[in-house]
């Protein structure tokens, strides 16, 4: 690795400057200086990515990381319907890292915020004993517009982006020692954030709530139930399952990064938004009326509670051997 | 540890709501919502903070680590001018680490936020080999109205607040094995980002440029110099020198967090700003008259070159013994 100041400098050369009106300071000041549209709200969040906890360099290219590490970010932009800004980057990088790897993570990251036209706008720099990288993402979003986890109501009906367990599909492989090349089109190497999607419902007032699956559907829909106060039930038909995955893995794995919305049971929601499919999964129910706050409908007709369980769940048994 | 999430439950009962109309929404969804005063800007800082790089558990109590962690943010708020708005957390903890110094952090780190109003909006809590807490800061200043490290011009005067070297004095007698008090008073622990003093200044358009001091007078005074365009001198017989420093830790050593700032030379400067020493150091020269960025004149009437080392010198050089 090169000094932590001719790094930053690299940083900066290789971010250059977009053409986004919102960014009136960058990189090479105390603070970066954003001027938001007149009348929108600032969205921010924060997302760790720990070497061999988030990632591991044998499965993951460096471009990959950098990758999936800000749309982790821009996921959670668009789960509030918002549009991204700029975003920040606080690297710790060992001593002994090749420089290559962190220009390859550097790559993968720019080109993701070149598409979105998010600028890197600031962030930090410092040696560490594993690969730590924190990005900030800002975005914006009309004032009292941002979609909550909090609107569900009872009666709403339950949707999700896309497909899920392709990416906890292509987790377990790697868990059980097979070398997956590392396509463009595995969202488990190259998630899409649905910015498009969530923009979209935003503008048609369609989403009552709005997550983004990061840790699953059972652990996701149950953020929603706490912070609105209510319960819920999926059909297990209904999910839709992702390439190489399961109903279990789409139930549980992470990383989709596909959104969990709810709208109106009134509400016209189409099959296809910004060419992403949407699927209506299951319904909003009043919480005092249920044990358990999230139920499945199975195959089979009986109803049982659908417990969280993340993608950690996942890791931990495939470590023990048992997935 | 206790798991993340009755972490995360916990770290949201102890920051609370403070009476801030600036977040709307706070921890508990995809993104924080902020509200910036209409005709603001936005200031975003972020500073990644690692066991032993940043601090060590034997030197630094969990309470000042929390502490010094928000204060390197606030500083950066402080040299815009900026007054602060939210700040975001992505903590990285051992799974062996004592609860009690994870709440020992947050105490220390919130105990500052309540001081300056600053609400903890948001974060991201994981694993990590070592101790790491990235923190991010938001602020806000009228538009156009950031004190940027560009502004300087030949004939300005340059001006720190406080004094210099006190915390490299600290950090020097750790290194030599002695056992220090975090004591209240010492800069070293509890530094004081100087917000009044940049808000004041910015207030009063008395300052062409500013920086806060946080990798040492020589190396910050060159940034100014940097993106300036411009050269410098300073006085050695006019440094304000701190407790148990010398000219030497007071023109390298870090971690200060005064401000540093020229001013024209027409400018009525304060000799005290919100009750904080203003002293008078130097001026700002043409770049082209001068071999060296910087110089200083000595007690000798000599003029030499002033090199650019940061505490990172002082630290390697302690850690070989030769400090």
């Amino acid at each position: 690795m090169t000094s932590e100041r001719s790094f930053i400098r690299q940083i900066r050369r290789m971010a250059g400057t977009l053409a986004s009106s919102a960014v009136k300071t960058g990189i090479g000041d105390d603070c970066a200086v954003l001027r938001p549209k007149p009348g929108f709200e600032l969205l921010v969040t924060t997302d760790l990515c720990i070497e061999n906890l988030h990632f591991r360099r044998a499965w993951h290219p460096a471009q990959v990381v950098g990758h999936r590490c800000l749309a982790r970010g821009l996921s959670d932009i668009a789960a509030m319907g918002g549009e991204p800004l700029a975003c920040f980057l606080s690297l710790g990088l060992p001593a002994n890292l090749p420089q290559a790897w962190a220009n390859g993570f550097l790559r993968g990251l720019l080109a993701l915020a070149r598409r979105y036209k998010v600028q890197l706008a600031g962030g930090d720099v410092s040696s560490a004993p594993q690969i730590t990288a924190d990005i900030v993402v800002t975005g914006q979003v009309p004032h009292g517009k941002a979609i909550l986890r909090s609107g569900a109501r009872p009666g709403d009906r339950i949707y999700v982006t896309g497909s899920l367990g392709a990416s906890a599909a292509t987790l377990k492989q790697h868990f059980a020692g097979k070398k997956i090349k590392p396509e463009k089109s595995n969202p488990h190497f190259y998630p899409t954030p649905r910015l498009e999607v969530g923009n979209w419902l935003r503008k048609h007032h369609l989403a009552t709530a709005m997550i983004d699956i990061s840790d699953g559907l059972s652990v996701d829909l149950a953020h929603i139930c706490q912070e609105s106060g209510v319960a819920a039930i999926v059909s297990s038909n209904k999910i839709p399952i992702g390439k190489n995955a399961d109903l279990e893995l789409a139930l549980h794995g992470g990383e989709d990064y596909e959104l969990l919305f709810t709208a109106s049971k009134r509400a016209k929601v189409p099959s296809h938004i910004a060419g992403v499919a949407i699927t209506q999964i299951g319904e909003i129910r009043n919480r005092r009326d249920y044990s358990s706050a999230i139920q499945i409908l199975g195959d089979n007709g009986r109803v049982r509670a659908l417990h969280q369980r993340g993608w950690e769940h996942l890791k931990s048994n495939a470590e023990s051997g048992a997935a």
